[in-house]
């Protein structure tokens, strides 16, 4: 994935293609800049005397998903370093003389407990999307969850075939809303009322219209309908706003609801 | 313990066994992160020019016990992998370019005075049981101790043939409940209530409830029974609990104390 | 470009010149002072054992345009360095026993996001100019930017194909302005009002003079005349002085307000 | 003191013995850790590719004294080391993939102004007794103390010979006092009575119970009794808990007091 | 400029002497101590193995001026050394086992903004004078300033030519003044009436005495007396003393106007 | 002056004896500890294979004067290290597995501007003298010593031949007062004073009383008396125990004066 493949795709050159399942890549916690961006092979450099790129955990996750638990404890400058290969689909390494690209296009997913510590404004912003995960509070609930958990540490195996035709349903429904996904429209009206939201709600910059029209999309695609109803808008828009709106540190509630208050107020 | 073990197991090949004692491994205080996860051996590395992966502790460990005293003063970043490994049963290491997992099952027992700092909240409620030691009082049985580790101090041969018997039986009490704990019943009942217990204390996530549920099941199989009876949750319950409690900085009593109140609420 | 192209040209050899598209260089963030300035090479230093200097960003931004995103998070001595050179037009390195300097004339240009953190007073006085970027905040335009990104993300070629006859117009004004900048004239009368109102703004030192008089000419150029109009001056003045004001902790209008302010006092 | 050593005596070898004086080590304030624990011989290492161990001072204080002037301004983490030695008589070093124990039972004195700085309580507990040494205020004992001194910088070696006498006398009596220590006896009476005194000044764990009856046995054995009285429980037990105690902020009267109050409130 | 020519000079052989132009060094901002002082030459030391002395800017300052923008923003230590070497005239590096002397004689020049952060006082009181430069007001004048800014930048060679003469006739006065300066002679009257300003500001040490009379001196020289007027000290007392006064925190006025006040209220 | 010395010293061994000039070595800032101490001979290291130790300035400050300038601002460690090797005349070096110790007796003179930070007080106390510099006043006086210095700056070899006579007569007072210092007699009444002064003023430790001591002794043996005088003693006394009272944070007044005072009240 070094320049040539780059200079290749420029000229237009027909590369052959390999089909292959997609990576669900790891960040472990600690892992170093190196180890994800990746290096320069020592041991060729000792060896061989020559500069070889050893590729880190973006190049693995290219054309997949990266998972990173507690993004909100990882250092800043890695977590910009993410989010800088997420958007622009290229990791370019630039130290001890060398500057290589290569195309790092995956699905970034983070998760974290804010209450351990809050991610920068700036970086919360360039998230497309960001979803509340509570606990239950419903006994009878609690204890189906805990009963399932029983069985899987018994048995794994056993488990997850219980649940594989479910699993199976839903990944042949994301698989046809992918190739729908194109065709979805979404009406011009709707589109001025999801920008009239974001303006009111002083949303900064144009993310947050941006991922809203596509999230709606997506959710049309994914109930297979070919057009985006307020509905879709309604349910996706929290997620699309709440992390972009200024917090106000004397108020206590959860952003979602102001979101969803003013897309009443808008859409009605 | 490298990538083709992990292959064969994969595989399901039948690899030949050998029964061991159940290690003790004992964390020194000031162990580096190298020692703990495994390294590069350097020796290898020089005289060989290859990368050979150099176990560390937590292999040592692994279907043993890790012991860590003053748990509370270990660097943050190293309790996390502590618990990483302990609660997924694999050590990863991905560093210098080179990933390698091996198997690292083992009990992890922690110790230390919290009045020399306190453990995060969210690494505290990933340990499982929270016991609290207080000093005794009473100075007649303060005068056995003194005498009992007088005696230790000088013989420990006799001292230790001593309690023989003693812990010959502990240990086939221990080896019997192991074999029995399989068989042993939780009422549909009794999981609504420790689970009622956990929501109406606000306890975050499941982790509370799933503790509670095992170390009931333990303690009855620990007792010969195939049953768990409320006493048997009684008496793990604020152990399970206590620890994932919101602390409330105005109030200095023991969040034990909070747990049993609200189990005899909900049980009678 | 080492120290001999300097001597030829202090002695006036004439060099041979080739002719190539100006460059634009994007400094990535975290890039380090060696990447910038350049370094040993350190491949040469071990086979060969000489001092072979490696070219950095500034030198591959000669004669061309540097562009930084989030300048104001970069290290501040690196903003040192980038305004030093971009000041002096020449990049000198002082390390390991080298001297080395070599041309480096580029366009710097900074973007950031003041919420995040300032520049230094100092450093902010000597960017040239200062524009501030603020949100759409109608509705309508919001849905037309968004639609132009996705007409983008679905064909890139198809979309810049759309804009080239826009583009080269351009290209064509900024070339014919750069041929008739040198004769453009400016009013004695209009220069002392230009340093009436720095001076009466409290600007510090003549920076802010200087850069007037120059966008202001630069402005006259493009527009295709060679006479400066007071108009020419209002457009450029609040982004070559807002940010030479001293802040007043106070006050939290624009600073540029109050330089159209004056501007307007002195002008009528 | 290798590996090999610690299996003989397992094993039960019979080593060969060599009769010293007592070694009496000091430890230089800025000495590293390295230098404390022993390190690996790096001549051997790169000369003769092995990893050799090159005891530290622990292992050079074995059987005999360890002196630390200053030991409040010591790293705690070294502290702890010596601490961990002084406790277990085994020095354990794991680091570059390398795990050695050796002996090293020592006897740890450590002095220290409080007023530069405190140990931390869960260290101080460790520290078997603790003596304040003040300044002498009468002045004719002071020009003594003077005189002796100029007598020793005047001639150190007719200083040592004037008291040598005494200092046999004293070495005789602390000979006899070792011999003699097994068989001194403690009634139960007594035992109970310190044990008492330990529990109502709330004095966390057994230690200072343990020394106690210890430094009580010792004092009576130096005076050639083989009974413990309630007179050489007197003398050692303020040193033995002052240290013990939690501190009252608003309090400065010095802990010892509060000790000997409480010893005549029960012996009594 | 090793220690055998300082031995040479001891021995006062007669050396050889070039005649060369004064040298004006500028430190660039971050340069290292290495480079200022001088370093061992690696590549000689690789090589050949012996510990050859590289000189610094120091060496090359020698004999002439040496100029530093942002004085204030230098690490202490290093305006330390550069203080040390000015007011020695030899630099001494004693590192890695070497020691080294040579001749460091140079005028060193700071300049800086002190909005940015101020000098320690004892390393403010070192400086020889102290001057303040303010931004003209003056409209007509920021033009004209601004002008012959224009004319540099359109032609450099022409704009030097024009001022040549005037600086020729400058320079032909510096060097008249030089040969002047040893016999400009300065009354016992207004020399203790300098340090009467100087007690009475409560000024500490006798720089400011000493650098005052030296002035004095210099600019009668300048101006072709071999009398120092009070005229002259008038004018050169402010610089010399301003940064010597204590600062009062409550106090804004210039310290210059204090002290052309006291001289005032002494010489009339 | 490596261990071989010291057993021959130890031994009893003559050694050959040569007669040198007292050394008065300089102390630059910002020497390391491996300059000040000794160190490793990196060169002999890498080309013969041995450790071998390279003296530092404190093996070249032996049996002479070693100064500091700015000895308040010296890393604490490092005053510690001069403080040590003053106090016992020995320099031991404890790392990379070597212990050297070589005699280091050395008379420790350090000065500094206290308003620029101050001396841990367990430092200051073991200072021997504590000597407090003011500025000059009186304007005759300064412009004296301005005139002096301009007389060395014009010829230092003059200067110096001026003072000659005067310099032989203070060196042979010394010398004369070296060899009278051991016969030099001090009353019992006045050494008891000495301590009550001590005592009263509430000085830890013995140190104040011994200095005393000595360094009136010393005064008297300048004075070619073989009789320490009460006007010995209140010379000598405030320079000998001024930094050795507690500082009253309230009081502004010098210390010294306080000194003065209970001399007074204790001796009349």
């Amino acid at each position: 994935m070094g320049p040539e493949v780059r200079e290749s795709i420029v000229k237009g050159v027909q590369l052959p293609v390999a089909t292959t399942k997609i990576n669900m890549v790891d960040l472990p916690l600690g892992a170093t800049e190196d180890r994800v961006c990746g290096t320069i092979d020592i041991e060729k450099a000792l060896t061989e005397g020559v500069k070889a790129f050893e590729p880190g955990l973006l190049a693995k996750a290219n054309r997949g998903i990266l998972y990173v638990d507690e993004v909100n404890l990882l250092d800043d400058h890695l977590v910009d370093v993410l989010l800088d290969s997420a958007a622009s689909g290229w990791n370019t390494v630039e130290r001890e003389g060398i500057s290589i690209s290569h195309p790092a296009r995956f699905i970034l997913i983070g998760s974290g407990n804010p209450e351990e510590g809050e991610l920068r404004p700036q970086l919360l912003d360039r998230f497309g999307m960001h979803a509340q995960v509570g606990t239950v509070r419903d006994a009878e609930l609690r204890v189906k969850i805990v009963e399932e958990r029983a069985r899987f540490d018994k048995n794994p195996k056993e488990f997850r075939v219980s649940y594989e035709a479910e699993q199976d349903k839903l990944q042949e429904q994301i698989t046809s809303a992918r190739s729908g996904l194109s065709s979805v429209q979404i009406d011009q009206d709707l589109k001025v009322k999801i920008s009239r939201v974001c303006s009111e709600l002083n949303v900064d910059g144009l993310r947050g219209d941006i991922v809203t029209n596509r999230a709606a999309k997506a959710l049309a695609a994914l109930k297979g309908r070919d057009n985006v109803t307020p509905e879709d808008i309604a349910t996706v828009i929290p997620n699309c706003l709440r992390h972009r709106l200024r917090k106000d540190p004397l108020e206590s509630i959860d952003s979602g609801l102001l979101v969803i208050e003013k897309f009443y107020e808008i859409f009605s």
